[in-house]
């Protein structure tokens, strides 16, 4: 391997100047092209370890998500390494699959590796434990989740408006049968948006009927045995709203299936936008969700508390918006 | 920061002694104790990029793929993430884009990072330039591409064989007018895979139809617009096959949108049998490209290439294979 003793020796310098070149220290120009020549001549590459160490920062953003095969954690894997791109650096990520332990796990791995900053989605961690790592890394932001006391280093979006959202557009056009599928995953996401299911039903006064509210895996298959369960209870169910979009494309395979056509029968509502929302037939009405927008927010900002020549992003709360595409219909009879 | 002296200092030992611990090196059992309960109390955590820079070996597996939120790649990443785990390794991703620069750029990052073993999905570099690197770096993997005289350290799969079999399955159901929709991309796979198609024509003794062969963007909206081509120039196609499942997606929205119903009016078959296979409505029958035993694979073959202890996998020539589902019948005169 060639290493800078090779340079120094091919530029006629000390290592020391070859050092100081590199690192863009004072030098003579003689010496920088004498070393440039060298470097470019021998093909050196400069460790990026050592001289992580030597700058006690990497170029490197770390990122833990959820389960990179789920969407919504891909496109803000994608986000993150496109704010890294433009600040030339690059993305190691972690994978936590919404367990303690391998949150944890990535989120430590990440800190050994001195990733200064952080973009962290972590579910399964209490809040303590999080404080005690923002407080240990300092370029660490959270998203998808906002910690009392640290909400400026939080990137959340409300959930519960969403849902809300959801549930008064099946009810201004009608519905008052109206079920919701939830996630049976232990996360918050999930208290909260049923909570705005319930609360927009409590707010235009109607009753919540005995096993509207069904959970299951947060994904087609969990969406497909949770309508089975709704069909299985209620003949008379004219809408539902749904915790995301793959549960939705699950729902709406199975009223397919039975015959029950979408929306001139049934009104279906998904939630977070993700692609699957418009190539299903007819194109999922939705709430949108705006990971890319969020994760763009959240590496721009965790950079921002390390770098001071960064910028710090303008404060922005995201909010989730209704999507009206061709899964919501005015409520007829069944 | 904690350092290595503070561990000394309170254990009561030389930074000498720390480091032998720490490298678990022959040391006294007093001398470890000290230094273990040292390490313990101040909370002190090895430097990972120091560590590395010393062993000139990360605990890091290197992976270069083409876009995470294409669902082929987060299933490539999630495989290669699960033997890093089940290594005790953490994963450090690159995003080439197809992008010859991207590419070029991922990989050496990655070996900056002093990655030493990596599993590269490439599209855009020539063979030579790969083989460079493949020189230089004795842990680095090929998926997805087979390059000559590196033969044993590339995964790939015969995408040739692949179209071949999904073509001649619906010949075997009676049609004759079968059409192709392809990639727009300039990349090899699209070659092999529309001569997969050709050949088995070629076979059966069915002629080339002028304008039977379109191509667009690889994703669910290039297989709409493809689908719409294939439509405008012809009204007595029975069958399409597709260059993967999104764009077989696509072209199914169309049909569904035209009123031609599949399968009873018109077969249709994706490849790699990715999840939204199942989930389309009727269920895709498709090729399976098992890319996640593939990356299962090339990640233990570069983890063995560069650890001694790490058991070299039995070479495996993966093959494609026909799974059928409810998007294939019969051929009827439309």
């Amino acid at each position: 391997m060639i290493t800078i003793r090779d340079v120094a020796k091919q530029a006629g310098v000390s290592v020391a100047t070859v050092s100081r070149v590199l690192n863009n220290a004072s030098c003579s120009e003689t010496a920088r092209l004498a070393v440039e020549s060298a470097v470019q001549n021998l093909g050196y590459s400069p460790n990026a370890n050592a001289q992580a160490l030597a700058l006690q920062n990497t170029d490197t953003l770390g990122v833990v998500v959820t389960d990179v095969t789920d969407p919504f954690f891909a496109i803000l894997v994608k986000s993150v390494d496109q704010v890294a791109h433009e600040y030339g650096k690059t993305i190691l990520i972690g994978i936590g699959y919404h367990n303690a332990e391998k949150e944890r796990n990535a989120i430590e791995t990440l800190l050994r590796k001195r990733c200064s900053c952080l973009v962290v989605h972590s579910k399964a961690l209490t809040d303590q434990e999080l404080i005690n790592y923002l407080e240990q890394a300092k370029g660490m932001v959270i998203i998808n989740r906002c910690i009392a006391g640290y909400e400026h280093r939080c990137v959340s979006l409300d959930n519960q408006r969403g849902t809300f959202l959801a549930t008064e557009l099946l009810i201004k056009l009608g519905h008052r049968k109206i079920g919701y599928i939830g996630s049976n995953h232990q996360i918050n996401d999930e208290v909260e948006r049923k909570q705005g299911y319930l609360t927009a039903l409590q707010q235009y006064g109607l009753p919540v009927i005995e096993n509207t509210s069904v959970q299951n895996s947060p994904d087609f298959e969990g969406g497909e045995a949770a309508m089975i369960d709704l069909l299985s209870y209620h003949s008379d169910l004219t809408a539902v709203v749904t915790y995301n979009d793959s549960m939705a494309a699950g729902a709406l395979s199975v009223l397919t299936e039975n015959n029950i056509n979408v929306p001139r029968q049934f009104s279906l509502i998904g939630f977070d936008d993700m692609p699957i929302a418009s190539h299903l037939v007819p194109k999922l009405s939705t709430i949108r969700y705006p990971i890319d927008l969020m994760a763009t927010y959240a590496s721009k900002l965790a950079l921002s508390l390390i770098n001071e020549n960064i910028e710090t992003p303008i404060h922005t709360q995201f909010n989730p918006t209704v999507v009206r595409r061709f899964s919501t219909d005015s409520c007829y009879q069944r």
